[in-house]
């Protein structure tokens, strides 16, 4: 059930999102109610709050009407802590009055799985549209905006959890208010966060449009989202690249990644859990920047929002004041994929005043427990590291967590960090897990403190690489590549072959890719081995003899091949050979005769595929033929079209990759002939998408000069 | 520098471990000295303890004496809080005096890598050795006996840290006193510790011997041991063996896993860091549990003390209260290789009692926040969760943190789990780190408190790879394989050959393979084409001809190989070939002539060798040929001898191994003949572990029946 409609933008949220006049429908004093929960959570909002309720007058201080006819003002938020039964009637009230939005908590709708519930669920968004209401939820936890307080969610002490704690611009978009949930009590620790919205059932607004909602807000840096499927992918898309354009990186926190989980997920939200490859290559398209841990969420997004780019060159420096834990961190920085580069001459001298000959002047470097007896020598050193020219960014472990050590400590980095252009990331490793110094550190607004030397090193990395591609991308759009022709003469390719059965012949299949000016090798059918072999001469020697039959896809499991005959003969024999095995085979099977094709010159093979994902459309997918692509599923997949920069990419994060850039004493392959052919492939998937159900060349054989599809199957859907 | 003393078990440290009366040489009061945090640390200690500084008649409120001869009785451990230079005497003075054992804080000694420093150091062992003194330390932060309270470290306010806490059946031993103490910390969230052991420069008394002291010691259940590096990897071995052997699970985190951390490891702590292949070996070989994350220590050993073998089918359940983190559970529970088998009939139909239709009855199961209101049918739920007969394990995951909901779930838990032999895990996925109810599990004698939701599904699945791995090491210790003469005839071969150069000839190799009852190929040298012809026609067709010459080692770079030769005719020519190309590649080889080899039928091909390590001795490396030993590096390896058991999982741990059991339709290779010859192969390397440098066997060739070494070469040390 994709749903394409344009996203919701700031301007058509902001009434639900930002209200002034907040309406809460069953608001209640019964302890533990939703309404009495959602009153207590407003206790701080600076804006108007009523309640609804014919019960009482007043209720927690806010004065409370009987229905929303009453209200002596519009609402422009109307929050729903009513039964399921009631809600189409309030949204209906809702609508007469005027409301910007409403936040419906009840369950109990399309979640359950239930026809009835399910109708129920469309029935009150058909209302919600043709009212012109924006609809969030049901079965959803509520907006919180944390910077008015207009926390409208049913989560308990919510209200007494948030107060007074530091409004920060990371925003949390979640399907789950749970999960959602459990981001924001980093506010605990002194983290800040500025919106918490969970999406719920998703029936009207969804987490794309939150995040597009988000992308507007001037006041957010970062976008956390956490999902587990979406109703539709093209859409998310969009919100993204809104995101991108806002230059806001957007964290992606994906839930149901196997196969168990899978499932979990479908009865769950009843939204698509599509592939994960897809999934993956749709993050990788948007920009976003994917994390594979929840505890990862938040200490990303800190590290996004209070660093910009990387000032300096791409290297890390660790300043630790144990060797262990220099050990530990250097570990992970490499893991990663960072560099260590070494201490620059004055930031060497500037340690040597004051490390011991036990310590190491180095990168890791060891401080040792001497240099913090005094704060001073310890900002002298941390001075040092982050004016090293080298250094984008400084790792400081923390060991043990102590009033005296991290206590005194915390200050220091924090003074250091503020005067200074340097990415600042304290590494806590102690088991104390909120001790002496933690808070201090976790609310500050240049360093940010993890609580992983993984995680650390991880969110480095994708800091650096995500403004890396932010730079390259403003160097503009990649130009399509195929021939302007190529969609029709394709068409017509496909209508005329389309009597013949879904699966398109090798030479039907080859003509759709020569129209996309994709090399194939010269080819003519021939009926006869004698004719065959006419047709081998005039095409040149070596040649290939394949059985001609739309009937037969497989052609190696019918001995449908020859390869490499080098004369007329070798030609008839092998034609000979070929039929008579393919007769034996498949008796049934349709035979034209043989395809005789010029041999292709060895090289690297490729496969390359087309698959239909029903969130994100047609992908390209591209693997190095032979056992590492069949063994070990070793392939990488785009969205298409897809572009060079991308195919490029594709390539180079194949586990094999070696074998085209020149592995041993072979030369190198012709990449960017692949990478040429992986763009006029996608943009074939992208243009015949609705024509086309898969499709595959294989091999792709790369050569020294050129690339050439030896064979192909394109299957009509 | 590999000592491969005997290790001093509990009986040679115990007045050092366990003291009854403690000498604390350098006693003070100035606050933040050695000795004044030393004595305040000691508070809680249960035995005696003495002062020794001629300054104070009494320090802390115990008594002090001028010198250790002056101590009125004779002192168990003595903690030596003076500076560098006055530690030998000190240490002769309590030699002097009967000491049991001297702990040692100065830094300055061998970590420094000055000569005079590390002579220094040596000067100290060898006087505390002909003493009959235990030394720990020098540069080390102490031993710590939680259940004493003998607190001989000087960490600050550690005493204040510890008093009052549970003690626990968790042993830390450190190589850095810091780190050490980065785990120790998590008693200040509940979890419960027995030791706190450093063992710094490690001059005398070093980790191994802390693990064997931990293994004898009865009160201790689990041991973690952190570390960079070792100086004997024979001994670590031994004492992993002696904690196995006490049904003990060794925790190991290893620090300075990559290029970079190897540097800083060496500069750091002075002693070796080996290959991290060797180490994996080694742990893999001894039954260590190895974790890569600081973080996953102490919940790792936690997991492991509070659970015994698993109870029930290697099933595990998962009770979330929300989809979302089902799914999250059920994700990293996949990729750690668990099975979630489907809820058992009677789980099934207590959970539908209470679920309402919004949630699922399942595996990940949804019990909806419904569930929550009342204590009674969460309660309800996890009983039938952990008596369902398919799980060993359940995970009940616990998103966000409140007083109402986790606050009164956890006690709930802790009494289920009390009454039932199924282990429990809570993950605690809230970033509220220490919120309402973790520190009830963070205690809990059988509940275990992660904060990841992967760290719980990987300790899972190491509790139940431990215990089989247990399981299956009571069948008995693997018998030789190889015939007793083999050590004998392959020295004669060795001897003979040797005249020749350090490299053996392919024959000489193959001899030696042949005497440990390795099949090899029939071979003949032939010095011209026409006894080659005779000698092929005497083996039997088809052969293959090889350049024979102790000088060419890499015999295709000289195209110096013929196959698949099938008539005399094709010998002759193969052998001119051959030979002519040799002679023109190397015109100064020695060339013997040529060796006529049997054609070994096509088959899986792997690769065997033999490298040296300096810590383990002599290693097995085993790898498929082709480009996925040669491109992904796809390698396994055991330290030599190996077991027919540990063979097979170094054949199933490669990325490649469905070749071996039969890929697409390829008939399955026999995999114990290629096991035989990998446990033959390892048992040639440690018998002749002082001759050989490298060797190996490409390839081996393994049929349908049987494995042969189609080429081999050994090369001497």
């Amino acid at each position: 059930m994709q749903d394409n409609r344009g996203l919701y933008r700031l301007d058509e949220l902001r009434r639900v999102v930002d209200p002034g006049v907040i309406a809460v429908v069953g608001a209640s004093e019964t302890m533990g109610s939703f309404g009495q929960r959602t009153l207590a959570n407003l206790s701080g909002f600076a804006g108007k709050v009523y309640g609804v309720n014919p019960k009482y007058r007043e209720v927690s201080g806010r004065s409370c009407v009987p229905s929303l006819e009453d209200l002596p003002e519009t609402p422009d938020s109307i929050v729903l802590c009513v039964a399921r039964q009631l809600v189409e009637d309030t949204v209906q009230q809702a609508i007469r009055i005027g409301a910007g939005g409403a936040i419906v908590y009840a369950s109990g709708f399309s979640e359950t799985g239930l026809p009835a519930r399910v109708a129920e669920q469309e029935q009150l968004v058909a209302t919600a549209k043709r009212g012109g209401l924006r609809l969030v939820g049901p079965n959803c936890v509520g907006l919180s905006n944390l910077r008015t307080g207009a926390l409208m969610n049913f989560m308990p002490d919510c209200g007494e959890m948030v107060r007074g704690r530091k409004i920060g611009r990371v925003a949390i978009v979640s399907q789950s208010g749970a999960l959602g949930y459990a981001i924001l009590q980093s506010i605990t620790r002194g983290v800040s966060i500025s919106h918490y919205l969970a999406a719920g059932n998703a029936a009207d607004v969804d987490i794309c449009d939150m995040i597009a909602c988000m992308a507007d807000d001037p006041e957010v840096g970062a976008i956390t989202c956490l999902f587990e499927g979406l109703q539709s992918g093209q859409r998310f898309l969009e919100a993204a690249r809104l995101a991108a354009a806002a230059g806001k990186p957007l964290i992606v926190y994906k839930a149901g990644n196997g196969e168990a989980s899978g499932k979990a997920a479908l009865s769950h939200t009843g939204t698509l859990v599509g592939s994960v490859a897809a999934y993956r290559a749709a993050f990788e398209e948007c920009g976003a920047i994917v994390v594979d841990d929840l505890e990862a969420v938040i200490e990303m997004a800190s590290f996004m929002t209070r660093n910009g780019p990387p000032r300096r060159g791409p290297g890390v420096g660790i300043m630790a004041t144990s060797g262990g834990a220099g050990v530990i961190n250097a570990d992970k920085a490499e893991k990663a994929g960072l560099a260590l580069p070494e201490l620059a001459p004055q930031t060497r001298a500037a340690l040597e005043q004051v490390v011991p000959d036990f310590g190491a002047v180095a990168n890791p470097a060891d401080l040792t427990a001497e240099v913090l007896k005094t704060a001073s020598t310890f900002a002298h050193c941390l001075d040092a590291f982050v004016q090293d020219p080298s250094f984008s960014a400084v790792i400081v472990p923390l060991v043990f967590a102590h009033a005296g050590a991290t206590g005194a400590r915390a200050p220091v980095i924090s003074d250091v960090a503020a005067r200074s252009d340097c990415a600042v990331a304290a590494v806590w490793m102690t088991d104390w897990l909120e001790g002496p110094g933690s808070a201090v550190l976790d609310a500050d607004e240049r360093v940010t403190l993890f609580r992983s030397s993984e995680r650390c090193a991880n969110s480095i990395r994708a800091w650096m690489d995500w403004h890396a591609r932010r730079a390259a991308a403003t160097e503009g759009v990649a130009p399509r590549l195929s021939p302007c022709d190529a969609v029709a003469t394709a068409r017509a390719v496909i209508a005329a072959a389309r009597a013949g059965g879904k699966a398109l012949g090798e030479r039907d299949s080859k003509r759709i890719l020569a129209a996309y000016g994709i090399a194939v090798p010269r080819e003519e059918v021939a009926a006869t081995p004698e004719a065959a072999a006419a047709a081998a001469t005039s095409i040149g020697f070596p040649v290939v003899v394949k059985v001609a039959s739309t009937d037969i896809l497989h052609k190696t499991e019918v001995e449908g091949i020859r390869l490499n005959l080098r004369d007329a003969e070798a030609v008839r024999a092998a034609t000979e050979a070929v039929l008579a095995a393919a007769a034996r085979h498949r008796p049934e099977a349709r035979i034209v005769g043989v395809s005789v094709q010029s041999m292709v010159s060895p090289g690297v093979e490729l496969v390359l595929g087309i698959q239909s994902d029903q969130q994100f459309g047609p992908l390209v997918v591209v693997g190095l033929g032979g056992v590492l692509v069949e063994l070990l599923g070793d392939v990488a997949t785009a969205l298409a079209p897809t572009t060079p920069e991308r195919a490029r990419h594709m390539l180079s994060s194949l586990r094999g990759h070696k074998l085209l850039s020149g592995y041993r004493r072979e030369e190198p392959r012709d990449i960017e002939a692949a990478v040429d052919v992986i763009c006029r492939f996608s943009e074939m998937a992208a243009d015949l998408g609705d024509l086309i159900g898969e499709a595959d060349v294989n091999p792709l054989i790369v050569g020294r000069k050129g690339a050439v599809a030896a064979d192909a199957l394109i299957v009509l859907s």
